[in-house]
């Protein structure tokens, strides 16, 4: 199978199709896992931590100037100047994964990882999750296994490789390459890895923290294309058949509510406003944050902290090292608004300016909270969508963790609801309704989609 | 007409269609138009500008802070530190054609305007050509005519509305609107404007000169798709019958020598290799190049120099001004190499890494040389393939002139030659081959295509 045959592995998001494993011997094998007993992570204060301190511009940064550092960051804008810490990792790094056709039906290599924020231990990732310092041993570190397929893979057996975002409220600029590349012959299952169908990661999906942010962006760049008709045993109603159909209207089809231009146009026009001065500067110049010896803290309490913390890994390149780690005040939230228009699945998408993104400006989910109770004056009828709890409506409610490398315990709740009914068709202003399909066309390039609405995007091809 | 039926003027690009003017009543009114007796354009020396100065960093910048300024660029390779002047121009401009159907054929409003840096006063621009700063009036000059219609566009409207880049060599990320919006109703066709088919444009456009940078950018965005067999009167032969059904292969098409995911994939591997750290410096720190009173200029004279005017001009927006503009040593190429490929003409792209991009990589023309002389050391095949000078294989052959509000006399001889039977199918590193479908879905986008490509692009329009 070629990038070209794509299009194969499209039936089976849902379906059945033959997986080499049942969905409860991969729950035995998840289960079985060596997990707490393997792993320690203790909170420690930033001057136990090794290898890590503070600079003369007070940046938390490492002895190398390698890994990643924490830093100031200034926005200059209309209304005046608003400054943060922010995450400094300039190195782009793989998240990859390994495709194989086994016995017809394709399969994703996972990996059991472990993560130092992660709140469960491990959590499902792609094949390869590696910083470029990973992968070429600035860790002095065991190889990453499986790099080499994503080093040096053939182009005709590249499905996606593209640059995307990373959340930009706590990263500068950061980007990773999402890669999926096919394998042809035998590829070692090794330890902590599993071979799993779309189906399987689609079902697993639906469990809180179990499928990691990694995989989740990865398998938003899939470019799938369901049968419009939903299989024996597949679900079917009038979302399910209007969002099969979503994912066939691409373009300027004229059953899509907007053009992809007219798309492409309002993110221009936003870029355009959002003209903002924005920098790095020395974290002692941010204000309404403070350092202590064990975090570096929003006065308020209500974005996040930065703390330090001693790990103890077996499975890792690196048995042992400290290091920081970003912590959110709350459990966020995303929502894609859907509804059906003239047959087709809609998505309501709302521009995002986060500072922390290479163009400020990407489309995000509909709705994004940072904690339950945040109000940030929603359009008409978006609360009344929010409150629906009919499970006909609410498609999607999980809870996702975010990177668990970086992040500790960041947790997103994501919904997919169908607010038909309820939202008109016009869109309020800095929003656009997009196809499925517009979607995965703009996902084939970095620039226009958060890592939240990747997320969703992810959670839409569980959905039918 | 909306966005969705762009389709519709496709057919016309060659064609004779119904035109508003013949093509001898437009070269009549180029003709006639004023010249050198309404525009004067004096260099000076550095002192002798009004508003501009060098600050003590040794930038050239003007009072007002606006506007551009003339600054050092640092970039730190593998190999060591390179330094060069630049122009930091931080604003984004509208590139705007105003597009409306006349007795059934689109026609798009050019104007014919005059830019300091033009070697022939005026040539053919887009309808709105305009920075931020001009139209929002801090030139404290006349409105810009037009600009209302990209300011207030309703989105079903825009056919293009895009972020595109300029000279990467030149500029520091710079990027401009690329628009295209259409009108119903009465248009005034004020002084120095005129409407013209895309047929006459493509006409225009063999001829030196006439066409200026903005407006062959803008016109490379158009979503065009001509239908694949030529119509009475219009070329036919192996070499167009190849162009028009390449248009018709898009995305991951068989028919395409490689994927859109592949092109994507080749441009993320090149990026991420490319990891080089770039910044603004102060003049005074580039190495290499020499400060006088009348200019800023490398030592080795192979780059360019920057200078400055005194320019009279009745009919701008302000009547009298002084300026630095930058002025290339030679006459630069830029070629794209073509091949027929099963029957689908493939055009051979470059990755090309330009320190002022946004994204330091984009797919630049086959060949790119800064002087007709220089040896870059091309691949196997291509010294060949530039030698070709039979019409059947060399299909365009034009000079044309790049930004004259920011270059004086900087001149590209484009060309497009077709390959076929010397260059392999197989592409060479950092190369690949895409088919023009792929480059009009690329172009949809920015950060794909260099403005050089564009050009080239835009000539490939002319070509059928």
């Amino acid at each position: 199978m070629t990038g070209r045959d794509a299009a194969r592995f499209t039936g089976s998001a849902s379906g059945h199709g033959t997986s080499q494993s049942t969905d409860d011997e991969i729950w035995e094998w998840w289960e079985a896992l060596p997990r707490e007993d393997a792993f320690e992570v203790a909170p420690i204060p930033f001057d136990r931590m090794r290898g890590w301190g503070f600079d003369d511009k007070g940046n938390l940064v490492h002895d190398s100037g390698r890994f990643f550092s924490i830093e100031g960051l200034r926005i200059d804008t209309d209304d005046g100047v608003i400054t943060q810490p922010i995450i400094d990792q300039p190195e782009v790094g793989i998240l990859g994964f390994l495709m194989k056709d086994i016995g017809g039906t394709p399969h994703f290599l996972m990996q059991a990882k472990f993560e130092p924020g992660n709140l469960n231990v491990r959590q499902l990732s792609p094949t390869v999750q590696a910083t470029r310092s990973n992968y070429i041993g600035v860790h002095n570190g065991r190889a990453t296994p499986y790099v080499e397929h994503f080093r040096s893979a053939p182009r005709e057996r590249v499905l996606v490789d593209v640059l995307q975002s990373e959340q930009g409220e706590w990263f500068w600029r950061k980007r990773n390459r999402n890669m999926v590349v096919e394998v042809e012959g035998d590829v070692e299952e090794r330890e902590g890895f599993r071979w799993l169908t779309l189906a399987q990661i689609n079902r697993l999906m639906a469990t809180d923290d179990v499928i990691n942010m990694d995989a989740r962006t990865v398998l938003a760049c899939l470019p799938l294309a369901p049968a419009e008709e939903p299989g024996p045993g597949e679900p079917d109603d009038a979302f399910v058949r209007a969002l099969r159909r979503s994912y066939h209207v691409k373009d300027d089809d004229p059953a899509a509510a907007n053009t992809l231009a007219g798309i492409v146009g309002l993110l221009t026009d936003v870029k355009v406003a959002c003209t903002r001065d924005r920098r790095l500067v020395p974290l002692t110049e941010v204000e309404g944050w403070s350092v202590t010896d064990e975090e570096i803290v929003d006065d308020a309490r209500r974005e996040f902290r930065v703390m330090a913390v001693d790990v103890r890994a077996e499975g890792r390149e690196v048995g042992r090292w400290t290091q920081p780690l970003l912590e959110p005040h709350d459990v966020h939230t995303a929502v894609f608004l859907t509804k059906d228009i003239g047959g087709v699945l809609h998505v309501l998408l709302a521009t995002r300016a986060e500072p922390g993104l290479a163009d400020m400006v990407e489309f995000g989910p509909t709705v994004r909270l940072r904690s339950p109770e945040e109000d940030p004056g929603l359009p008409e009828g978006f609360a009344e969508a929010l409150a629906l709890d009919d499970p006909e409506r609410v498609r999607r409610d999980v809870v996702l963790s975010e990177e668990g490398g970086r992040f500790r315990a960041a947790r997103t709740r994501y919904r997919v609801i169908d607010a038909g009914g309820i939202l008109p068709d016009r869109a309020p202003e800095g929003h656009c309704w997009a196809t499925v399909g517009q979607l995965t066309e703009l996902v084939r390039h970095g620039g226009y989609l958060t890592i939240e609405a990747r997320t969703l995007l992810a959670c839409l091809h569980g959905l039918w």
